[in-house]
C-alpha cells in the first residue's frame, strides 16, 4: 500500500472553467503561447480568447505556432530561442497534448543552457541533470486525451534519430491548468476516439504497472468506468455535453494516475511506432497494439487486475467461470475499440510494413526501456517482436 | 460537475515511510518540532526519531510540546515567538490534529505580524489579509483523523471567548506530509473510533456539502467505503497492520475531500460543543451530533446522495422500497457507530446541559457560520437548536 503522492498543479474543471484564466494571478508578465501548425486554435477563437484574458490578468502575449502532432525537438529549441529573446517569464500551452507538452520542454528550455537531448534519460539523450526549473506553465486543453494538464510529463520527438521520448521533473507540472469541456465540442469523431484511448491506455497501464498503489487505482479505475461508458458517447454526438464533460474527466483522472503510477511498455511500443511513422496518431497506435499486449500478460501477471477492470466496464464478470475471467477485460476493450468506431484500423493502413517490426521492437527497448522495468513480468526483446506481430495486420 | 483542485502537499504514505524524512530535500536548517503535552512522542521514541532524521537532512530542531487535544491560540502565539527568537524556517507538526493544525498556524505566525485572531474569519476574529505566507509546514501524523495532512486547515480555539475557528490559505497546506500507519498502532481503541469518525464525517459532510463535485466524491465515498470496513477491525484489534493502513489511507483521502469540498454546519456545532468543553474530543462530540443531523437533511436534499453513502457502506439499497433507500445510511451509521464501540456515547455525559443547547446553536452560528452557508438546505436558528436537543441524552 506504499506510495507517494505529488500533484501540485492548480486545476480548474468545467464547462466555462476558460474564463478563470482572466481571474488568477498570473505567474508572470509575459507569456509564450503556444499552438499547433493548425488553423482551429485561430479558427475556433480560442487563441484571441486566451490573449484576451491574459491581457485582462496584465500579461503580454507572443505567439509560436508551429506544433506538429507529434512534436519535435527542433520546435522546442526554436520557441525557446523566441521565448528568451521576448522575455516571456511563463509559457501557455493551448490545445491538445502535442502544444501542452511542447510548452512544458519548451518552458524548461527557455530557463537552461544547452539543447534539450543534454537532459533525456533514453536513447541518444545526455541524461545531464537539469541546472534550472522551468519557467511557469499554464496548460490549456482543448482534447481529452494525453491528461498532460495533470501530470509533469513531456513527450518529445527528436526527429533526425528517430527517439520519442518522455520526461519530466517537479517543474513540469503546470502552475495552472484549465479543463474546459465546452473548447473540445468541435473535435472531430475520429480524434475523439483516438484521444480517448490514449486516456484510457493511461489508466489500464497505470492499474497494471508494478508502482499501482490505492491512489492511483482510485483514479484509473474511475476513468476507465467513464471512458467505457462515455467515450462511444462522445464520439457519436460531439455536441453531447454531459459526455464530453465525463471523458474529459476520466482524462484528467488518468493524468493524475501518470502522476501517481506510470504507463508501462504499450507506450514504449506506440513511441516506437509514431517516432518512425509520424502520421500515426499516438492513440490510434496504442489502440491497435492493445488487444495484444494485454492478451500477452494475461496469466503472467494477477488475474484480479484484469477482472476488476473488466468489472469497471461494466461486464458481468462474476457470472463467467474463474478462467475466463481476465478475459472479460479483453472482450470489454474489443466492445469498446468497436464503439469508438476504431475496429477496422490496421498498422499496414499507416505504411507499417511487417519486416520492420524487429526494429520496431529495438526502438522502443532502446528509446523507452523504462518503461520495461514496471511491467509486472518483463518482456524480452522476443516477447516485443511477438506482441507486435500479433497486433499487425 | 464544475470544481477547481489544488493539493500541493507531497505526501509519503505507508508502513514505515516515516524513513522518508531522511532522504527528502528538507525545507530548511532548523525546525520547530511541535508536539504535545502528552507523553506518547517521547515514549514511543517518535521525538527522538524525527530528531535524528531532520539531522539525517541538515536541520537542527527545538522542541515546543505544550499542545492540548483542542488547541488553543496562545499556545500557537507563544510558539511563533520561540520559532522566531531560535530562527526556525520551518514547522514541523508531529503527533495528532493538534498538533499538526498547531504546526500550521505557528508557522503562519512565526511569519506575520500581529495576533493571530486578527486574520481569523468568523467570531470575534478581525479577517484581515494575512501579509507573509507561513514558514513551510512538514506533517507527520501519528493518528488517523484530521485529514490535515492533505489540506491547507488548522482549528484553533481562542480561550477566553470560548470560539472554536478554522483557517486556511495556500501556504498552510503542508510543503511535506507523512502517513506512517506503524506510527498509529498504539493509538487506544476509543481514541482510534473517535479519530475514525471523525475522518468519516469528514468524508460524509462533504459529500452532502453543496461544493461536493465529481473529484470530491471519489475520495469521499472510498474513504466511507473504507471506514466503513476497517474501522471496526482497527478498533476491536488495534494491532491489525492492513486494518490500520486502510483507515489512515481513508483518512488522507478524507483529507482530500477538505481539500476539493468542505465541512458542513456539522462541523459548527461540533466546534461549539468542544470549545464550552474542551474535555470532549472533536470525533465523540460529532458522532453524538451525527444521527440527529444527517437524519434532519433527509427529504430536504437529494435522496440520491444518502443512498450511494448507504451502498458505499456495503447497505442492499436496492432490497428497500424507493422511500425507505435514504434512511439506509441512518441504519449504516448507526451499524458503524455501535460497531466502532461508540453506542454509550451521551452528550450529558460530558457536561453538556439541555438548558445550554440554545446558547451552543448561537455559538456554532456565530464562530463557524461559513459553513451552514455550504448546506444544501440551510438551517434555521431554531432547525440548529432541533438537532442539538435530538442529540442530546
Amino acid at each position: 500500500m506504499n506510495f507517494s503522492y505529488f500533484m501540485p498543479s492548480r486545476i480548474f474543471f468545467g464547462a466555462g472553467s476558460l474564463a478563470r484564466l482572466g481571474e488568477v494571478k498570473l505567474p508572470g508578465h509575459k507569456a509564450l503561447i503556444v499552438i499547433s501548425a493548425g488553423t482551429a486554435m485561430r479558427k475556433q477563437g480560442y487563441l484571441d480568447r486566451v490573449i484576451a484574458l491574459l491581457a485582462k490578468g496584465g500579461a503580454a502575449s507572443v505567439v509560436f505556432d508551429k506544433i506538429q502532432p507529434n512534436p519535435i525537438k527542433s520546435h522546442v529549441m526554436e520557441a525557446a530561442a523566441l521565448a528568451r529573446a521576448e522575455g516571456c517569464d511563463f509559457v501557455v500551452g493551448l490545445g491538445g497534448g502535442s502544444s501542452m507538452d511542447s510548452a512544458k520542454s519548451i518552458a524548461l528550455m527557455a530557463n537552461n543552457p544547452g539543447d534539450y537531448w543534454d537532459y533525456i534519460f533514453g536513447g541518444s539523450g545526455k541524461g545531464r541533470p537539469v541546472p534550472n526549473p522551468a519557467l511557469p506553465i499554464i496548460a490549456i486543453t482543448t482534447t481529452a486525451g494525453t491528461g498532460t494538464e495533470a501530470d509533469p510529463w513531456t513527450v518529445i520527438t527528436k526527429e533526425d534519430t528517430h527517439e520519442k521520448i518522455g520526461f519530466g521533473n517537479d517543474s513540469t507540472f503546470p502552475t495552472i491548468s484549465i479543463v474546459d469541456p465546452e473548447l473540445m465540442l468541435s473535435v472531430p469523431p475520429h480524434l475523439t476516439a483516438y484521444q480517448g484511448m490514449d486516456a484510457f491506455f493511461h489508466a489500464a497501464e497505470g492499474v497494471i504497472a508494478s508502482c499501482a498503489s490505492p491512489i492511483s487505482d482510485l483514479y484509473a479505475f474511475k476513468s476507465i468506468e467513464l471512458l467505457a461508458r462515455y467515450l462511444p458517447v462522445a464520439v457519436r454526438d460531439g455536441a453531447d455535453k454531459e459526455a464530453r464533460a465525463q471523458v474529459a474527466f476520466a482524462n484528467t483522472l488518468s493524468g493524475f494516475v501518470e502522476s501517481t503510477s506510470s504507463c508501462t511498455s504499450e507506450h514504449s511500443l506506440e513511441h516506437a511506432l509514431s517516432a518512425l511513422h509520424p502520421e500515426l496518431p499516438h492513440g490510434a497506435g496504442l489502440t491497435m497494439l492493445s488487444v495484444a499486449y494485454f492478451e500477452f500478460f494475461i496469466g503472467k501477471i494477477p488475474d484480479a487486475l484484469f477482472e476488476k477492470m473488466a468489472r469497471a466496464m461494466g461486464e458481468d464478470v462474476d457470472a463467467l467461470p474463474a478462467a475466463e475471467r481476465p478475459k472479460a477485460f479483453i472482450v470489454a476493450l474489443k466492445k469498446l475499440i468497436a464503439a469508438s468506431g476504431l475496429a477496422e484500423l490496421k498498422l499496414s493502413d499507416y505504411g507499417i510494413t511487417r519486416e520492420e517490426l524487429p526494429a520496431l521492437a529495438r526502438n522502443a527497448r532502446e528509446t523507452m526501456g523504462g518503461l520495461f522495468e514496471v511491467d509486472r513480468y518483463t518482456l524480452s526483446l522476443d516477447d516485443t517482436v511477438a506482441v507486435f506481430e500479433k497486433a499487425w495486420r
